[in-house]
């Protein structure tokens, strides 16, 4: 069995497109993915998961209901499962996921922003 | 409940032993670890556990029994279960585990650097 190694700037430079996350690894039954952030995403909660958000380029800030945070360059947050969140970027952040390979990107909702089906890069 | 955000480098500043890895976050069923590597570790594998280790900071060569896998600042592998592996590093590493809340550092092998119950930061 082969073990690649990934290089996350290599892997960011593949994709172009913001909210579409790419899943770059697969560990036991959560992914690895890349995303690109830029502008607001959508309010979403997912019942039964956390994810964690891993900030590689740029930032972000992640809202919640009661409160703003601002996640920087080798900074990350997990958002525990059952809690509103909503990323929002002012510039271009590209960001590592690690989730439940069951986690859909728009969590309760479903909208054009949602994507059911991945690639991997 | 609070969300707080880890910063990566303010976490590694706050120990200073290595291959004695910290649990830096929690997501479902597994949990981010951070350690440093420095030296020879001990050959081992994970019987039902795959392992993500992410570079945040200098370089570790991954041995497996067939070859070398030298993995870069900002690069990842993905040890699959059941495959033996052992880390070195020249020069001490920063490291970001992704791995099952069960795994333990030294897998299937039980010796001085076994740690069976790791300290949160």
């Amino acid at each position: 069995m082969s073990v690649p190694k990934v290089n996350l700037e290599e892997k960011f430079r593949q994709f172009d497109d913001q909210w579409n996350p790419r899943i770059a690894g697969e560990v036991n039954d959560s992914y690895v993915k890349l995303v690109k952030f830029q502008g607001d995403f959508v309010w979403h909660q997912h019942d039964a998961e956390d994810e964690m958000f891993l900030v590689v380029k740029g930032r972000f800030t992640m809202r919640f209901r009661d409160r703003d945070v601002a996640v920087e360059e080798n900074e990350f947050v997990i958002v525990p499962k059952g809690m509103e969140h909503c990323p929002v970027a002012e510039e271009e952040a590209h960001v590592l996921l690690f989730e439940p390979k069951t986690t859909r990107n728009t969590g309760n909702v479903v909208n054009e922003r949602t994507r059911e089906k991945l690639d991997r890069i």
